[in-house]
């Protein structure tokens, strides 16, 4: 498993914390989780914090006098958890002052013989031995937006003893089809409201300071149709708004995937989804489950799983992402809708994903399968 | 004028675009910059682009036949005014990829002859002579937030010849007591639900997974204390809701003002408001004005003002920022409000505002003045 010339236990020596993320990334992105109300957002949600307790606690086999590290460690709730199911060890890893935090709350709960909190990235601290488990929440919307994958991955290879298990092990990105959408809707008024805007925008340039901007309706139209129509929506869906189930589009094994495979796109990921009602497609959602499983030498004996998928209960703090079909597609009963989609990383920011797809609308006449519909759109999760 | 071991005509060569900013400023603060929405929005904010047109327009012996530098040229709109008023060449400089469309723009109304537009920051460009007249609009909220003076005033150094002029030449930053804010009312409100908040969710992580937060208490309230009653609000205030007359603690005459005066608070600032009628104070404002005058040797035959100031009228884009009293000054008609403010840049983002204040509530009664109320705060400009 070792990868970018990394080799397995490359890191170990006198535990140490490690370097703060660079400057750029952390405006961008680690800054947020130094905020209480964020990590406490996360924490409120029962889903993702039960799901980890129980996957822990309901399996204290998987963690009694073993070494955890737990990547992004946050509040060092799942660090906790672990040291309560038995753990003898747990190396805690968080880049931002939260880390500072978390410290003063593993000492309140009697845990700081446990518990070692290392401030920085997990790339860059060294730990005095190699461990049994990983643990970490690093899945963000539509699953892999953030690119913390790769910290676990990193982790993994430089820390993880064979046949060590990663908490969760398994993660699956589902797409569905999505029939009534009043957001999708909401977008498409909007947009169309901003050529009018354009319009005034330009009448008032020329009457009052002389200058034609006409030049730059195009530009703009363009600008603002990146920003609400080709932009995943943050949804919480009832189930009733899906015109077909879901389907899996991507299957990690955390314990076998490469950073490369992560990152790489050659090939297109793909996916069928079964309609099953006559209606029009105004979108597709993405969502996710990752399991815990252990690994493949250490089971656990109680397989937990975690879904984002849309819920008639309370919702995750993941939501869903919702894509729009602007306009949407007329689709009947039994019809498939077949996707081809690359996932890629940002240009502007590695952390934040496009998605280019190519859709068509599958449908059987007479014995025939003809496609009746296709699309071809990109789609940004910001 | 020379700072910061800058001389006077450093910087002047081949005609040459200068380089990016820093990444990290760059996420932070100029990439803003890059997208038409926003343009668009500073250019429909009628009383700003009114004003410099008008600046400009109406003092056409400022421009005819001078070299112009435009700082943060954006759209380039303030570099075509001054095209239109007679400049024989105005070099437009534009850090983001605005500059791109700013081009196209210029080539559109036929000004390419004399506007050229270069991309980089204006601490990097090389011109090929100096400059005449330097325009720019830099004002922040509360003035000074942006820092994006500090740009103008090496331009000015580098670039402007003696007695040259800049537009604005002079900026006052105000401030007012401000009676009757439901905005103010509701931060409390919102600040106050917290504390209830992190009981639930203490209560929540105790029973479910046994971990007591309750020594972060202090720290989340602080927390939700800066966000929600010491950051600064955008307002736009109606002048019925000002509690006296406005009172200038920063007056900045951009001719002579060095680049170390302008970030350096060693001294207080200090104002005195007269309080014009009984009221509760729940806060204080702060807005600004610009002026156009030219320089001293180079003087305009007509004075614009720009003011953010509350008004009745159509607001600018930049509102007014306001900060609460928590809780509330008990004030009296002829009292007055004394006010020493150091401004301060943030630590971890220079672009943004601390404001340390001492507010000292001053009262005559029987001849004798004395203090009868205290404050002593600080505030963000986010």
């Amino acid at each position: 498993m070792a990868l970018d010339g990394r080799i397995a236990g490359h890191g170990i020596g006198a535990l140490k914390d490690g370097k703060p993320p660079d400057e750029t990334d952390n405006a961008n992105y680690f800054c947020e989780y130094a905020f209480l109300y964020h990590q406490m957002d996360m924490l409120e949600d029962e889903h993702r914090t039960g799901a980890y307790f129980n996957a822990i606690t309901w399996n204290p086999e998987s963690f009694k006098d073993k070494v955890v590290l737990d990547v992004g460690a946050g509040t060092c709730i799942l660090s906790m958890f672990a040291a309560k199911a038995g753990a003898k060890e747990v190396f805690a890893v968080e880049a931002t002052d939260m880390a500072v935090r978390s410290r003063k709350l593993v000492q309140a709960q009697g845990l700081s013989h446990i518990i070692k909190v290392l401030q920085g990235t997990v790339e860059t601290v060294t730990l005095p031995s190699m461990v049994d488990v990983i643990i970490s929440e690093w899945m963000g919307y539509f699953l892999l937006r953030e690119s913390m994958l790769d910290s676990v991955l990193i982790a993994r290879d430089r820390f993880l003893k064979p046949g060590g298990a990663l908490f969760p092990s398994h993660a699956t990105l589902f797409l569905a089809p999505v029939g009534s959408a009043k957001a999708c809707r909401e977008k498409q008024q909007t947009f169309d409201g901003e050529r009018q805007h354009f319009d005034n925008f330009n009448c008032t340039m020329m009457q009052y300071y002389g200058t034609d901007f006409s030049c730059m309706q195009e530009e703009f139209l363009e600008e603002q149709r990146k920003y609400y129509l080709q932009t995943g929506m943050f949804v919480n869906l009832a189930p009733k708004q899906l015109a077909g189930s879901g389907s899996p589009v991507l299957e990690i094994d955390l314990s076998t995937i490469t950073l490369q495979d992560l990152k790489d796109s050659a090939k297109p990921l793909r996916c069928c989804m079964r309609i099953s009602r006559d209606s029009q497609l105004e979108g597709f959602t993405g969502y996710f489950n990752v399991t815990f499983r252990g690994s493949t030498q250490n089971p656990v004996k109680e397989v937990v799983e975690l879904t984002t998928a849309p819920t008639t209960k309370t919702a995750t703090h993941w939501g869903q992402q919702l894509f729009g079909f602007f306009p949407p597609l007329q689709a009947k009963n039994e019809d498939v809708l077949e996707c081809q989609l690359f996932i890629k990383r940002q240009k502007k920011n590695h952390r934040l994903l496009q998605l280019d797809s190519a859709f068509e609308l599958c449908r059987e006449s007479n014995g025939k399968r003809f496609v009746c519909q296709k699309r071809e759109d990109t789609w940004y999760v910001d």
